[in-house]
């Protein structure tokens, strides 16, 4: 039985067996019986899997949240790819290691080395003029190192992988520092905010191996923690002038650009209009190159994009 | 010389000298030379006053922000009352009094007694049934009686003076215990979101005699403020539990019931949905009773109000 | 064979048999031949149905709008529940009373008895001061009361079963003079408009057993029906004052708040605003009540509500 | 002294002497003393007026209301055509008749006489084949005749002049005639469409030389108003078939096309979409022709329209 | 075997065999296997049908866009109407004749004969009375004259078949006319514009057979290909007035009526406005028509109109 | 007598004679008589000016469009700085070159001088990698290029003044390609958006001196007509490819990123995004600076935008 494709390779053709994260495991029932309904992800993307054999006995061979060994076939299903499944097993570490299971491959995970981000970022913030800047950066980076290394960017919208974020934050310091140059905008200040506007993510999501929002995630949201979070740091950062708080406070709550999108104030200074734009751009074409990607139809035009409502030229 | 009504009984055949704040004081030039334009006010409201004549060396007898004696009589400018006056100076306390100045005239004022409303607050913490709650609430308030005391509401929309944002705050505990109950809510939540809903306005708005914004106050805003005043004194409380923060900062947070009315989350409570609710029946009820004793037109209606969108009906 | 529980504690596990009202019956057709598409509903709520078996010869044995004996057994189809149905026919009146068969428990209702609200109404119109109003109401009242005992509120949005109607109406007396009192609002007319607002209902919607809108329901509206009955009414009583019958009108047609709500003018008193917060109030709370009591999902937060375009905090 | 041209044909040079209605009276004050500030009409227009001299003794002389007889030169103020008035006085009527003045001069006026309109609807009446709507229409014209005659339109919006409501209602016939012959649509009920759809005007206007909002215009609006007259009508005539009684209450409370602009129920019929098409066209025709006529702007497009927020080619 | 009724009479009851347009083919893969998912065609409708025997076989009988005859049954599936086909091959032309078969009556299309509406055509351009418009449109309506009589209006909206452009465009002649003279507005640019508005479509909307999207159509729409037609035409037409040029511009470009609807400039003319009016009466009364004679369900009412958000009457 | 600041440094305290481009003069009438109302400028800026001295005689001295030499002082009035002129005639070229006088030196202008502009973007079209897309701009540019170099952008939002419309470009040039690269998106297409995207502006605004809208600009729009413009050069770069030529126009219709701005259709492709979010950024940050310039209010914060609908923190 040969291996099966990565997951953003897998076709109705494919045949095989591969490791995976299953992040969804429910029991259904169809017109001819009860099915498992799963979702299996790797470093590459995520599939629908279903399992209509030995179901009741399948589902004890492993949960939702564990790494399984799987084999089956692909399958086209309402013009969707999904994964016939034959069997399903949890990993078992040692013996899977052999045949060459590895977490990191089995997690959906940013096209970018996470060390090699997290280098970038140390030298963006070594590279801030402004030292009270320099040290809040510092101080909140270090505070938080461990899930800003990892975390995704969002759930579903974009960057919803590991190690996300910081590839957005990073894609965000780099065009917002070009733009605060030709602007003449006040550079160290566009870096932070880039740096900062989605740290509120990081309470926002919950994240092991799948991404959900927690109870604070929803009632009080990732600007508001976002700000919050700042605030404390800003407060630990000895003598930071008020009116510079003020205005990185600012970049933090007002970086979704409009009330209508959640931001309780809009931009009021040239660098909080830059890092807005740049936020909102950057997330546009993450998901424009997605949806490109994902797209199965046929034709010059992508398929409609809800979100977006519209449709793209693939070219 | 007679004793000027109060402003709020001033009418263009009004003539004689009274006490005042002047809130505003500004040179201007006409199509025949200088004149001063000011804004007075006293307990019972605000009026425009003009200054014609001796301008240069009258403008020296007193500035904007001090209390002022001025004699003058009413006008009627653009069918709006206005004060033209023939001679102002600043108040001296101990000669004024003689004649009856006291401070607490001269000010725009809730027309409950500040002390009174004090206490009916300390009285509805202490009925407080949640000693998480209650804690909280008493030191939040112990924290910032100074200002809480005195503070308006607003700048101009409503409750806009001495006092203002108590009155409102205690409004909003009455009705919302009421709802409280009938909808089997919890009434602790609901009062504690009423007491706290508005206190980062005591960082938007500062208030020296006159109102305004504060440059955090503009660009952070009474409703990230607030949370973080909420945010802040939680964790001086031992043991606070989570969740119950939580909803407590969503309180804040979702007041205004919308995210285009600059709530960055909207409220998904039952406490939340009626304080969003009772806070916004109380300021509309607040500017349309205010509308309607500041109505000069005649007929049954007011004329139209800009803010609400629409003329009211007098009966 | 056991008896099954009431259809609002039906699970997947339940097997057995009851009586229902048959609300809807569909012959479909599926991969592998037609069934029976069921709605069946009890005094608790309604439950989607489904026959597979002997499709031709069953479906004779019973019609939509009638009462029917069912047995079957629970199933989770979509992460909706359902019912398959094994047997199934029309109640026979008198032997099933033996089994315990009652038409009032095979109807869904208010949780509160008719009886019991209509005094309470009768006692709220007597208690009203001014006597044109009190003999309006009585008038209105007592010419519609064999609907207003009993009409839904709605087809599907909130109060969507016998007797929600008067049950809202009531709720709405009771928070609106709880509201009117501690404003200083005329009681006496939020009371008329709280009991009115919603008179139309009965000639928009038909309810026989089931729920439907009317052609005049469709073509002319429950606000502008409610409106014609007043002022039908209103004409009615003697020497009623004109100015009170505009306000009373008005509050009839401006308490959906909104133009783009379908109130042809909005809010221009007092009354009208309590009215209108009031109204809106209690329809959100009740559906909000029963988003989180049909939710079926794991968590803190239910499912997305449509209407109301978020998820809500269980708690 | 020379007759002053009509009000239509005003300009800055006009020296001379008139007849007029005065619509508005006030005194204000202005920097250099009292004035009276007018606003003037005859059958071509209006304009406003100041009187600078012997304020006092002249303000005796007339009253807002009355016909006057007055002299004065034009002036151009802020871009708007004025009338500075020397002289004014009361209209006596048997002295002044001599000089040519005559009532119907002096108020503004639809070009088309309305005797002639009049006879026309009666025409259209009396086309009408179904005999319900022709007893129906029959009804209420003869009913109401006094104002419908002489009614205007509205305010200020469009046909803002005597008659200017039998005009739109002529036209309306006219246009929806056609469409709905054209479309195969029910010429009869489009025709009732458009006599009734109005209605209500003449109990949401008061008219007496000049136009007002009256209470229950304000607080119940032309839409219910003219549903109510319809409603009352129909009861009248025997047997009226319930469903047609239906679609013509739709036609009234649709005709404004949609909630927000007022209607509380959308159109439903093709009938009903052809009145609002057509009532909505011959408003806007109507606007812009009276823009361009009182267009003082050079060059081939006028001033701002902010109504309908755009600027008109004159070509 | 007998013949199946034309698609627009199909019933779940229809068996026999008949000869369509196979508008699109793809297979499918369900839980008991692939099937052929078709769309068939012809001039009075078109209808969803599968294939479940034999699939790959069958599969080669014929392609996506070729006539075919098939036989099968009509069936009812989540209460739509669809063909379940036993047996379908591509037409063999000569043999399929004898049996009546004709391209024509396969091809969805106007109810209106071509030629006639052709020569409607040709006579509403030689009435025109202005020369310079005459010679334009002449020569437009010449160089696209083939694709001109036959295209459909929209891919799926309104008019969507062949010679629904035309259709279209000559009810707009007719009631623009008919606007223009009893508004006084200019025939002859109302005409044109009626005339060319849509004529961009010639290029938005490839047909071959069946309708879809152009890239031009996607990146550039009917509106500015209209315009750029239009605009080189007038180039051809040596000594065109500039100002009239513009107008003629100002039709296509504004037809939608606003801006949000993808006119880039709103209506500036009352030729604009009623344009404008028409094209969007005519597209409304066309869909509300289908719509009612496409439903099917019980009652006065239709089912839900999603793009028009409303049911309609059927009386 | 000292010669007058530029206009961008005039104060209330200016005296003094200077050279300006008289763009505005209208006679007025205020309540002491007529007087002279200009509007003056030169190349830093843009200043109100009276004339109350011998109106008629020095009304002869110079027209709107005309250069003038004029000597007064600096004047407040309703908090806007204003010219009172007591002396002002038309320039002497000759005689007034010896005091100085020079035509460029009285137009506003852009910063940037226009040689140096021209020759950048004649380099940015030398650097075209893509041979179709070179020989577009470079036909478009040197067709145009009178106008190109000195047109400005608007008539009043952004960039409006001499060459303010090729320095915007180069501005979006110089963004647009850092943008591409740092997405990996087509830089060519990117810079022929910015080059060509608001080239319609010199067919849509007239500029001799004075900015206005032309016939073309109001009724067909800077959009459609810079499409056109695009179109037409496309045509005669022979062999263009078809797909390259649609990308190109959809750059130029979405370039305002919404239909509800004007853009006809929409941003489907990487490239349109990049530019509209560039254009509107760039429009944007030059209205905040001119904002931020021109306000004279005190504290903070600027007095309210308008068009942006905020404050703005001068910091």
């Amino acid at each position: 039985m040969p291996r099966l494709p990565r997951v953003a390779e897998l076709t109705a053709n494919s045949v095989g067996w591969g490791f995976f994260l299953c992040s969804r495991k429910e029991m259904r029932t169809g017109r001819s019986g009860s099915y498992l309904a799963l979702l299996l992800q790797d470093a590459s993307g995520e599939v629908r899997a279903k399992v209509f054999q030995d179901v009741d006995a399948t589902s004890l061979e492993f949960d939702a949240g564990e790494f399984v060994k799987a084999q089956g076939k692909g399958n086209s299903f309402n013009q969707q790819l999904e994964l016939i499944v034959d069997k399903i097993r949890r990993v078992m570490p040692e013996r899977d290691a052999i045949d060459g299971f590895r977490e990191e491959d089995c997690v959906r995970c940013s096209p970018r080395p996470i060390d090699e981000m997290w280098q970038e970022l140390q030298g963006h913030i070594a590279a801030i003029g402004d030292p009270n800047i320099r040290a809040l950066l510092g101080r909140l980076v270090a505070a938080h190192g461990d899930r800003l290394r990892i975390w995704p960017a969002a759930r579903q919208v974009h960057h919803a992988y590991r190690g996300g974020l910081l590839e957005h934050v990073l894609k965000l310091v780099e065009i917002g520092s070009l733009l605060a140059e030709r602007y003449q905008a006040r550079r160290d200040l566009v870096v932070a905010g880039a740096i900062l506007h989605d740290i509120g993510k990081l309470q926002e999501l919950s994240y092991e191996m799948s991404t959900d929002y927690t109870v604070e995630g929803n009632l009080v949201g990732h600007i508001a923690l976002g700000f919050a979070l700042v605030r404390d740091a800003i407060r630990e950062v000895p003598d930071f002038p008020p009116a510079l708080a003020a205005e990185i406070e600012h970049l933090v709550l007002s970086h979704h650009g409009l009330r209508e999108l959640g931001s309780p104030v809009e931009p009021m200074t040239i660098e909080a209009f830059i890092l807005a734009t740049v936020d909102d751009l950057d997330a546009k074409i993450q998901q424009i190159r997605q949806h490109i990607a994902d797209d199965g139809s046929d034709g010059p035009f992508t398929s409609y994009h809800r979100r977006l409502e519209r449709a793209f030229y693939k070219g």
